[in-house]
């Protein structure tokens, strides 16, 4: 049986969920759901998710989905491998799921838009709609403003231990720190030395090593 | 000290927060942020959320916002007031958090849609774009469907009890039960008996309203 994570290495959110089991130091095996194919919408992938989006993940018997699900279980099934993830003080704890909220509610939306207009439309050939990165850089900056006031009070999200408060960012960072976006990142230093540490990871680099080789 | 709600009435996330809260049943204070006059974007209230937003949160010296965050850690704190509302065993916990994301990034975004072309609209006496509403009850239609398969196996998202994977969606149901998206529900006999379910719950009449006296 085994842990198996089923997913693409043209997804931001399989990263997610690679760069948490590597963290853990699990021993998992990577299935590719081939997407040029639409393998993640017919069977037996929708058998895992209904919803037919990438990743999902199974150890055992359990079968799950949701990137964000899947990184918590992982985080707390494995409580002792490797890196923390988690913040046990139930305090701390609600402190750090503010700020998975805000990645997946605030931070992720304009990022995704951005790797879509800069990056993945450029793979079919499509054309960058300047006004759109234009209002959606606008959008992240602001949200980036109130990352640099959090980040000059902890080095982490979630206080001073990285967590999957840090780490749920990974995917849209890994991507946008190789285009013009990067600016607005680097112009705040304690959000520039955020980004330089998560990518810097050996956890992070192993995963997006890992992925590299499905392309 | 004691526990706070800032929040406001037309707020579908300050409900989420208040019926978590009354589900537990904890003695707290509701402070109303007035949205009418921009009360949510300024001084004080931005000191507890920066990004203008209710609902906002504090227990004592915690000060948390994001509503999902805040019904996490009431769950968490007060395990044991009221209703349970989380899952103990590692692997139930997973399921229920699969459920959780999937009320926020697959149901809610075309639910808040609805919700605003067919009441909040008219609230500000704008008119409801007819085409963005059949797309979205499309859309939702797919999401009930595979709601419609989970809830055949098991009473609620999370297994056989009441967890906050419903009690999530309960400011989507509370008003889109009211409009013509209703049959959407209906037509879906596992869907309308969870629907009718969560909103019969007594927290949940209670919740609404507390809400409505600020309204």
């Amino acid at each position: 049986m085994g842990i198996k994570i089923h997913g693409s290495p043209f997804s931001g959110a399989t990263l997610r969920v690679v760069a948490a089991a590597t963290e853990k130091e699990l021993d998992f095996e990577f299935v590719h759901v081939d997407m040029s194919v639409g393998a993640h919408k017919q069977p037996p992938f929708v058998s895992l998710n209904p919803f037919g989006q990438v990743p999902a993940f199974e150890d055992g018997d359990l079968q799950i989905f949701e990137s964000r699900a899947i990184t918590s279980y992982i985080a707390y099934a494995y409580k002792s491998n490797g890196s923390a993830l988690v913040r046990e003080d139930i305090k701390e704890k609600a402190i750090q799921a503010v700020w998975m909220e805000v990645e997946a509610h605030q931070f992720d939306p304009p990022a995704i838009k951005l790797m879509w207009e800069l990056v993945f439309k450029g793979m079919f050939g499509m054309e960058t709609d300047t006004a759109i990165v234009e209002e959606n850089k606008a959008k992240l900056a602001k949200v980036l403003d109130i990352y640099e006031a959090r980040l000059s009070e902890s080095n982490y999200f979630g206080g001073e231990t990285f967590t999957l408060a840090d780490l749920h960012h990974l995917p849209q960072l890994h991507i946008l720190m190789d285009t013009d976006v990067k600016t607005i990142f680097n112009e705040r230093p304690n959000v520039s030395a955020w980004c330089t540490d998560i990518l810097a990871r050996p956890a992070s680099i192993k995963a997006i090593a890992l992925l590299k080789e499905f392309m």
